[in-house]
C-alpha cells in the first residue's frame, strides 16, 4: 500500500492566486530547531556541547525529531529501531541504485542521495502503512472489540483480497530475528502499549491459520518497528524518515565498498554475488 | 581546499577497451559487509538481532562503516562527533536546498537527497581537508620536526597566504564550544593521539600571533573532528559520509518543520528568520 | 490538487510474499527502447546515426517517449511546449534548491538532480493534475453535455469551494504569453482537439463572472500545456516528465550561473535580486 | 580522466574568515538569464512566446547556455550533438541507477536524478576530458606545429602508458556511427574547425599503427562530440551538463518502461536482457 506521506501534507489553500509561483516571503519566518548565534549552538534548547559525551546519537535524533529527551527506555528501544534497519545486503534496490552510481565514480554523497531516493513506497514505505494499518485497527479496540476480534478482521480481511497483511511476512526469511528480538526489547523495557498487543493478536490470527504450518506468515522487522514506534507515540509520517537515517550508513558502506574492490563502470548483477566477508561471530561477554 | 574525495578512486586502467561503456560482470563478485540468508541477517559477521539492544546506533555505524567493533572509549568519542554534527540551523545551503524541496510538496527522503547534495567540497568536506592537512604536517614531525614547529609553520604559511589554516576559524563564533567539548571528550577517554596533539599545537601557534587578540582564530568543529577521528584510525575518505550520517536527521527535522508549519511553495529567505523554539535548557542532572 | 503520478503505478499483488525484499530477477528480460549491438544503435527501431541531422532534438524526445515519429505539426508544437517551460527566472523552489547546491561547489549534475527533486506536486505536477481535471470534464463531454456547459460547472465548482480551476489564475501574470501562444500555434497547425476547446470554454465561462474584470484568472502555460499535449495524446503521468525535461537546461543555467558570477557558500535571498541580463529583443526578420 | 569540473569552480578567498557557514547575502544580487515581470517572461532578454514556434527547444537550449542565438548551421549541429546522446540502452550504470529506483516505486523525478548522479567522471564526464585533452594538443599547433605531428604525438604518448586516446576506442563498436556522422554533418554545413581537424588527425595517426588492423581503435561519440563542440566554442565545463540535458529523456523512458513492464520491486539484471522493440526501420522518405 503506497504510503500517504508521499502525498504533500494539506495546507490552507485559501487563495485566489494560483501558486504556480512562489508566494512572498513571511517577514521573520520562524524556526523552532536550532538555535546559532555566537558561540552557542542549541538544539530545542539543549547546548549542543553539552549534548555530546552525555546523549547518544540516536538519542539526540530523537530529541531533534520530537523535541524532547527521550526517556533512557525509551532511548534503548529507539536505538534498537535503528540497529535493526541498518542493512540488508547488495540485492534492495536502493543499494543497486547506490552502487550503480558509486560504479561511476561518483563522490559517495551522490550515491547516499541515489539510494535514499529508492526508500518509496514499496521500500522503506511500509513501516508508515503498517502503522495507519494499525491505527485504524486500534480505533476500533478503542470502541470496545477486543483485540483477538480486531486482528482476526484484519488478518481475514487482508487474506480474502489475496494480501498479505501489512507489516507480516518475507521472501526470505520464515521468522524475522529482528521482529522478534525488538518486540523482546518493548517487552524487557516495559514499553510494550497497544500497538504492540495488537501486532501479537494478529501474530496469533496468522498462526491460528488451518495452512500456517505449510505457509508461514511471520512478523517482520517493518511490523515490529511499526508497533514499538507506535508506542513510542511515533507520528507515522516519521517513519520513512526513521528508516532512511537507519539505512545511510548502510548506503555508505556499499558505496565505499564499490569504490574500493571493484573497477570502475561494472556491471552489477544482484543476482551473482557471494559474502565474502568475515564468519558468524558473537559479541563479547562483555557487551552483553 | 576541495576535497580529494571527490576525485575518483584510482583505479588500474590497464585495458585497451574504452570503459566509456560498462564492463562484463564479474561473475560471483563479493561483498563483504552484510549477510542475508534465510533466517539471519548479519552485519560484519554479527547478527543484527544480537547487536539490537547491546550496540548503540553509533556503535553500529561504526562497525558498519570500519568492520569491527570500536573500543568502549572510541564509541564514546565517535557518539560525541556524531552529536556534533546534527544541525547547524536554517542558513547552511544544503538546509536551504532541503527546504526549498519540501516546500514543494515533494517527500522528506527528495529533501534528504537534495541537502545531502549540497554537502560539497565547501560544505562538510572541509573535514577531510584538514585531516589531509594534519596528515601532512604529521609526516613531519615523524621525520623529527617538534610539533610546536610544525604547528608554526602551517600557520604561518596559511597566513601568509592570506588564508586561514584548515579547521581553524569561524564566521560566527569566536570559539567553537563544540571542538572545545571534542577535545576536552578525547583527553578524559584518553584517546589524544598525534592528530589532537598537532591540532593544540596549531592552537597555541594561532594564539601566539602578535594581532590574536583582535583576530580569534578558534579551533572549529571541523578540526577538531578531523583531528579525533585521525586519532580514532579513520581514513580522510570517511570524513564526509560521517558528516552525511550525523547531519541527515537534521535535514529531516528541517523538511518536516517546512511542511508542517509553512504553507507549500513558500519564498525561503535565508536571512530573515527568528527562532522561536525552546528557551536555552540544560539537561537534567541524571544525564551529566 | 496533488498529482497522482507520486501514487506507484498499480500493478499486480497476488502473491503471498511480503515484497519487502526483491523479486527474483526475470529471465531474459525485455526492453523495447533501444538497441545496442556492435556498431548500430537504434532508438526505437532508428539508427540514431539517420535520426542525426533529420529530426530535432525535440522530435527525438517525442520519438524515443511514445515510440513512433511525430507528424511535423506534432513536433513543432512539442517543439513549443518544451520552449515555453525552459526557465521562469531564481524565484521557483526548484531553481533555488539547484542555486543552494551550487554555492557549496558541487558538481553541476548534483544542482540538476536537486533542482528536478523540487518538481513535485505543487511546482510542475500542476499540468498532470490539470489534465486529469480536463479529462474528468471530457468525460461529460462525450456523454452529451455541451462545452459550455461543462466548464460552467468545472468553474464554478472550483470556485464555489474558494479553488481556481486547475490550469488558471497566475501570481506574477494577469495574461500568460505563453499559454496565448501556445493556443495560438495548436490553432495555427490544425492541432486544436477537444482538451483544447473545453480550456477555451473555461476562458469564456471565467471572463463571464460578474467579478472578472477586477479579478483576472487567465489560462496559464499548465493549461495551455495540459491542453495541447492532451490534444497530442500525451498520457497524464508523461505531463511531469515532460517539464522536467523542459526545465533541466534552465537549472543548469542556473547553476552555472551561480558557479562563474558568485563566491562560494553565499546566502542566497530569493527575494533580493536584479535583472542584469539583455534589454528586451527580438528575434531578427529572418527568424519570424 | 576525471573530469576537472568535478572540481570547485576557482574563487576568491581572500577572507579571513571560515566560510565553513554561508557568507551574508549580498544586496539585489544580480541574475542575467530570465527576466519575470507581470506578463513577460523574458529568456535572455527575447520574450519567450515569440521563441516559441520559431526556436527550436535545441536553439533554445543553446541562448540559454550561451547568451546568443545559434547561426542556424550551428542550431543544426547542436541538435545532431543532443540527438547523438540520447540514449545507450539499459546498461550505462546511470540507467540502471535510475531503474533500480523506479522498481521502488518513486516518481519519476527521483529515477532522472538518480540517474544523473551517475553521470560521474567515468561517465558522461568523457566529454570533457577529450575537450580539454584537444586544447592541449591545440596549443602546440598554435605554437607551430603541424596537426599530424600533434596528433601523433598525442596518440603514440597515451599508448604508450597503456591508455586509448581520449575520445578514442569502444567496448563495444569498432566503429562508432554516431561519431562518424557527427563529423559528417560537420563538414557539410562547414562547420569544421582546428578541434575536427585535430581528431581527424589523430584517427589517422591510430590508423597508421602496425596493429591497427588487429585492434580498432575509432573515434566514439564522446571525441566527436568533443570536437564539434570546441568548434562551436562550447567551453569544456559545459559538456558535461550539455551531456545531461540529452540523456533525460532516455533516462524517463527507461524509468517509465519499469514502471509500466515489470512489477515492483524487481531484481534488475544488466546482463541477462533481450531486445523486444520495432525491427530496425529507416525514417520515411520525406524526412531525408
Amino acid at each position: 500500500m503506497a504510503s500517504r506521506s508521499d502525498a504533500p501534507a494539506p495546507r490552507s489553500t485559501a487563495t485566489s492566486a494560483r501558486h504556480a509561483d512562489a508566494r512572498p516571503a513571511d517577514p521573520q519566518w520562524p524556526t523552532a530547531i536550532t538555535r546559532i548565534e555566537p558561540n552557542t549552538i542549541q538544539v530545542r534548547g539543549y547546548p549542543v556541547d553539552e549534548l555530546m559525551g552525555r546523549l547518544s546519537f540516536a538519542e539526540a535524533i530523537y530529541l531533534i525529531l520530537r523535541g524532547e529527551l527521550p526517556t533512557p527506555s525509551i532511548g534503548k528501544l529507539f536505538e534498537a529501531v535503528l540497529v535493526s534497519s541498518l542493512d540488508h545486503g547488495v540485492t534492495p534496490p536502493s543499494t543497486l541504485a547506490a552502487r550503480n552510481v558509486a560504479t561511476t565514480g561518483a563522490p559517495i554523497r551522490a550515491s547516499v542521495a541515489a539510494g535514499v531516493l529508492g526508500f518509496g513506497a514499496f521500500h522503506g514505505g511500509d513501516i508508515e502503512s503498517c502503522m495507519r494499518f494499525l491505527q485504524s485497527g486500534l480505533a476500533r479496540v478503542r470502541e470496545g472489540s477486543s483485540y483477538d476480534d480486531v486482528a482476526r478482521e484484519m488478518a481475514d480481511g487482508c487474506l480474502a483480497q489475496g494480501r498479505i497483511p501489512s507489516g507480516f511476512g518475507h521472501r526470505i526469511h520464515t521468522f524475522d530475528p529482528r521482529a522478534v528480538r525488538l518486540l523482546q526489547l518493548a517487552q524487557e523495557l516495559e514499553l510494550e502499549g497497544e500497538h504492540v498487543r495488537l501486532v501479537r493478536a494478529i501474530e496469533r490470527a496468522l498462526r491460528a491459520r488451518p495452512d500456517a504450518e505449510q505457509r508461514a506468515i511471520p512478523l517482520n522487522v517493518d511490523g515490529a518497528i511499526a508497533a514499538v514506534c507506535g508506542d513510542m507515540g511515533f507520528d507515522p509520517s516519521l517513519a520513512n524518515p526513521l528508516f532512511i537515517i537507519a539505512r545511510v550508513p548502510g548506503l555508505i558502506a556499499h558505496a565505499c565498498e564499490e569504490r574500493e574492490r571493484f573497477p570502475p563502470m561494472r556491471q552489477i548483477d544482484p543476482t551473482d554475488h557471494r559474502y565474502d566477508g568475515p564468519p558468524c561471530r558473537r559479541l563479547p561477554a562483555s557487551r552483553k
